[in-house]
């Protein structure tokens, strides 16, 4: 039985300042947590609604299994239906430096605020084979259990950092390429081998700072009247564009 | 002021069968108001806290206008951050019937859930120009708050209808695509000038019975290992594959 105190600490997680103190954030959801399991993050709590979980790996001994109840599921879920399991993993410490970012396009996230958005984001960069997503410091935070929850299992593969961003893409040799409403029809794009793709916040798009660091702009074209594209339905464009050849 | 009557019967529309009922829908945001009131739309009331709100069309005399507090505003809003206007809308009676299919790809939805989805997909059809959603009676009512706030303004231009599926798409002649995981690669499809694009449900995809219906089918081919895409990210992918060549 789970105690009052372990509740709150468990929902505390839900918020950010608590997470850091922590170095914990929660996933819930039984696929998603085997993804993590079966990932390099560090899986330390799972609370699950029955301990016979079948195609779960092999758990370590450092790893807690504690079997609860749906009302206490309820209690520490963020979720409007919780699933059958809830666990807390470890927080990496990504160093962005390590980054093979030399490989391929690098997507990079300018302010992005929704957390769906971002979850989003991850998911369709996980689907296309992207590794990296490299994001500013005013982009929401991916442990927010939202995101996390959006990204359906795929943030364990993908790598997702919190750079200074000015300075971080000043640092950089590659070619940096923006979406702006009134760059090159991504279309006509020939995308170099390894570069940067930078995506916008959705009220204000990519900051006057970064804009000046581009070597190179994109537009998805439109033939409709709405004044813009959702920054997940712009992104996933985006991928989709810079693997098309390959995926040909 | 806004009595309580006033303030609970705009609250109830919220409410699917309350929509129903009393035929009008809610529309949040100066932005989106413009937009229907530019459209086929009949905007019947606005709900502002000023009246003297710059590049709003003319009104006729059947419309009203009420000037509210923020309180108010708040009280009757289903944002977490109500915008400046809220405006109910009567919910127009489209046929079908009469939607010009023959003329591009129209996009069926067969059961999808989620409102955030459905709204993405209503402002990505809109951006890429497509004039028509057909929906399946089990996709998610398109006048939920939280579809029309997704849209951005877009459904104000976009035919979204709702049909008996499975007798719909058997009556007609035009070509039946429907993305599935086992389809053609989408990057090698010639699409006709013509024809129905049917997209499924978040869980479970395009049902059984309209699989057995379709003429073609496609694949968003992927380099990672997540198992699927968010469907909203599916259909603008396809929307972008469909429109390339002519943005081209």
């Amino acid at each position: 039985m789970l105690s009052k105190s372990q509740i709150s600490f468990i929902k505390s997680l839900q918020q950010k300042k608590f997470r850091k103190e922590h170095n914990l954030f929660i996933v819930e959801g039984l696929k998603s947590i085997t993804e993590f399991l079966a990932s390099k993050y560090q899986v330390q709590t799972i609370y699950c609604l029955s301990k016979d979980i079948p195609n779960l790996p092999k758990l370590s001994q450092k790893q807690k299994v504690f079997e609860i109840t749906e009302q206490e599921l309820t209690k520490i879920s963020s979720l409007q239906n919780p699933q059958e399991a809830l666990a807390l993993i470890e927080i990496p410490q990504l160093d962005v430096n390590v980054l093979e970012i030399e490989k391929e396009i690098n997507l990079v996230l300018d302010g992005v605020q929704d957390p769906g958005n971002l979850g989003t984001i991850i998911r369709t960069a996980d689907w296309f084979g992207f590794s990296n997503i490299i994001c500013s410091k005013n982009t929401v935070d991916v442990y927010n259990p939202k995101v996390v929850q959006a990204t359906m299992g795929s943030l364990a593969r993908v790598n997702v950092s919190y750079v200074d961003l000015p300075a971080y893409l000043i640092a950089q040799q590659l070619p940096k390429f923006g979406t702006l409403l009134d760059g090159k029809n991504i279309y006509h794009q020939d995308w170099p081998e390894a570069g940067f793709l930078i995506l916008g916040s959705e009220g204000n798009g990519i900051s006057d700072e970064i804009i000046s660091l581009l070597d190179g702009s994109v537009t998805i074209p439109k033939l409709g009247q709405t004044e813009s594209l959702n920054v997940g339905i712009a992104a996933a464009i985006c991928c989709s564009e810079i693997k098309r050849k390959s995926l040909k």
